[in-house]
């Protein structure tokens, strides 16, 4: 190390590293030398290292993660905007024209493309091995438990488990106020089976998860789909106008890590939530099936924790953090309880205790809170080098979420992008991703896309995603000419 | 063995097993001492005995069951005659009224009870030890599979192994024919929802199993229940009249070992149904789900075996055979089947692989029908105990069904027995059945219970059986004074 500057010792190496960090040699997500390691690189006392390093995390530029050591922080590139929320004014769509763009979700989830489409877990992520040996001495242990009927509400290792975790949620619930489901997907169903009936329209985010329009649909149900943006969530100012305007039986919000767009939703929005809800005497359903992954710091509470009436039916499940063939999903129905029971029992007598169990046994013994921080930090990585990535090599105009949770990124591509036409020819190339009509109850989002970022990031998937970005050149200049 | 009668010797013994029988030293169900122990017993040569058993075997008193002996054949007391069809005209019934008797469910599953309710296979009669070695060693095998995802139409493997054996039933069903169900229930959750709408008729058999009377009122359908009896189940007179004077939906049946009234359908009167679906135009639900279990000879064929529309949506499940806690079960809906899957995909994502991996395993290694023989021997066995010791106990002018497979009865009691009251204090005694109100849209056979065989014969159970019928008798008198 050169020392023949007047700046402190400490303060060079600094600015050495930012630099690197600038220049993209370092990049976000990346690990940065450890002390000691740069102590020896640099020729300097380890204390003059960790004044460096100190300098860097006050500038935001590197983090440190508990056991791991520093990296660097995700930065923004300075090109990329993130998408606001639109300013058209909400209506109320049947849902019929959704089944024609629904065919492509084979695609999205066909394993043998790259797998930027579904949103779900790599296999890489999960505890596999833990999972796998509680399942073999559950069944050994329990004996006839497995093979028998688990009525609703099923479980109740797993509720009271459950019953422990929701103080994380801001909650303190009961064993008793849960009903085990078939993922959060069964308990979306059974909610909205007990709070509507065919023909009534039920408030969603725009964009929000095509899995829900798809219930909608099949439910009969209508949509009144309001802009949310990828920073604060649902515009409040077009919920209070649509609800005003419109007979909506239902919300169906996800407050915390919103898919596709990742937004988190401000308390004093969800106050002002409920306080609509209230007014209007219509109930919240709360899917919260990103809530356990924040990129960083406390787990932020459900919506549900600031529910006085019963009048927010929470819906979860361990499918994006543990296991999603384990199927195992919760809902707290509140005053729908009774009604949440009854439906269910009637159209499964329960599901499999065995997954439920392990999951409970996994939970009982500690693992999971172990696995979640490291899963965190590493669906943070992912979605951070996706993002450089994306900065790169994206055309100029690209908008991109920047989420402070789950593992999806949405893309808003230049206006004149067919991301349809892109994806055919993604799908065409061994590429998969989630094209934004999906994600609209009448085709709009036509040049946005949602990124999953749940695969650990390889090569394979660096290098696919330059091919999208090259397809999505290609079409633009196609279109010009 | 005295030599002094003028009758060959092997009729002499053969009479005197025939006295015994009688006398009910050995009762239905007994095995009969071996061949080779009666010969040393009587004394006699083993070719005498084996013409003495040969007797007792046309006179249709014993038989002989592969690997494991000679049998006392069930035999109907003279006092119980078989419950028959109601002549009372059908109507369609709301099913509002079927809520007010639904809560009993709960103290019919209630596992602290003597089980004569719930239908549900006792632990013994599971290959609990091979299930839970096939789940363990499929687990580690399949590493990610279990973990992931297993989108409808569900468990490649577990449809090829029904394709397989859908030659048994009559059928020859590709793996690309069947969608994998948790359980019987959600199978036909599914076809109801695929040919029905709310406010839509369906005809079902009087009495049938309460579960899907509970379905049906949760979708808000109607029903028009046509009397069966439980030789030959539905009485096609009626099922033509109901046709022909009321707007039918759909008809869903149980041909095969009905619930609770275990008829079998003869081969006409399926033809018959058959031609009545085709002539009005509507969709047939065949439950088959006891079709795996008739008490001798072959699995009977499925009704959907003689279906050359795909006008029949069959549906069956491993949970009366195999596990019904791992809730696998199938539906085969010809030309409904993508839309069977489009709400398949939309309630739930489809089930945990898992379960269904473990039984395709079973299933292909050879080791059901090994499991089914058995079993089915078993079930056999304890339905001629229940009906031997309900003919003895049970009051004079009591029917009972005699099924020919599965594992309930049917009794219709004295005309005046009020059996919710008889429900109430057996509950307070421990002991659970399923009243006959459970099995009628609209309260009928209220003199009437079903008794579940699937535990295996004890002298609680037996004892359980004498205090209900006390308890019978009892509420009798008190009526009659």
């Amino acid at each position: 190390m050169e020392r023949n500057s007047n700046q402190p010792l400490y303060l060079r190496i600094a600015e050495r590293m930012e630099a690197m960090i600038d220049a993209g040699s370092l990049r976000a997500g990346d690990r940065i030398p450890s002390i000691r390691h740069s102590s020896v690189q640099h020729q300097v006392s380890i204390p003059t290292v960790m004044q460096a390093y100190s300098v860097l995390e006050s500038r935001r530029l590197i983090e440190a993660r508990p056991k791991s050591g520093f990296y660097v922080r995700p930065r923004l590139s300075k090109t990329l905007r993130q998408p606001v929320a639109s300013k058209r004014k909400p209506s109320v769509a049947s849902l019929a024209a959704f089944a024609s763009v629904l065919s492509v979700i084979q695609d999205v989830n066909d394993p043998s493309l790259v797998p930027l489409g579904a949103a779900v877990p790599g296999d890489e992520l999960l505890p596999m091995k833990k999972l796998g040996q509680l399942t073999s001495a559950l069944i050994r242990k329990t004996k006839g438990i497995c093979l028998r009927y688990d009525p609703v509400p099923g479980c109740l290792l797993m509720r009271k488990e459950l019953s422990k975790r929701s103080l994380d949620w801001g909650c303190g619930f009961d064993a008793g106020d849960f009903v085990i489901t078939l993922g959060a997907s069964e308990a979306l169903h059974l909610a909205l089976l007990a709070v509507t009936r065919p023909g009534d329209t039920v408030l969603v985010e725009s964009p929000t998860y095509y899995g829900t329009l798809n219930l909608l649909a099949q439910l009969k149900l209508k949509v009144i789909a309001v802009p949310a943006s990828s920073g604060d969530g649902l515009d409040m100012n077009a919920v209070k106008e649509a609800l005003n305007t419109h007979t909506v039986a239902a919300m169906l919000v996800i407050p915390n890590f919103s898919n596709p767009i990742g937004s988190l939703m401000p308390l004093a929005n969800r106050r002002e939530l409920l306080e609509l809800a209230e007014k209007h005497g219509i109930p919240i359903i709360e899917d919260d099936i990103y809530g356990d992954l924040p990129h960083e710091g406390p787990r932020p509470h459900c919506l549900k924790s600031l529910d006085q009436e019963g009048r927010v039916i929470l819906c979860g499940s361990f499918s994006k953090t543990l296991a999603p063939g384990f199927r195992v999903g919760y809902i707290v129905a509140g005053k729908f309880q009774q009604r949440v029971m009854e439906l269910k029992n009637a159209f499964n007598l329960g599901g499999p205790p065995l997954p439920g169990l392990t999951i409970a046994e996994f939970l009982r013994t500690g693992g999971y809170e172990r696995h979640l921080r490291r899963l965190c930090h590493t669906y943070r990585h992912q979605v951070c080098k996706m993002r450089e990535t994306v900065a790169e090599a994206f055309p100029e105009g690209t908008k991109l979420s920047n989420p402070s949770g789950g593992f999806v990124l949405w893309l808003e591509l230049p206006r004149s992008t067919d991301v349809l036409a892109v994806f055919r020819e993604a799908r065409a190339t061994g590429i998969s991703f989630a094209p934004g009509p999906l994600f609209s109850p009448n085709g709009s989002f036509k040049n946005c896309m949602r990124l999953s970022c749940g695969s650990p990031w390889t090569p394979r998937i660096e290098s696919a995603l330059g091919s999208l970005a090259g397809i999505v050149r290609t079409l633009q200049s196609t279109q010009l000419t």
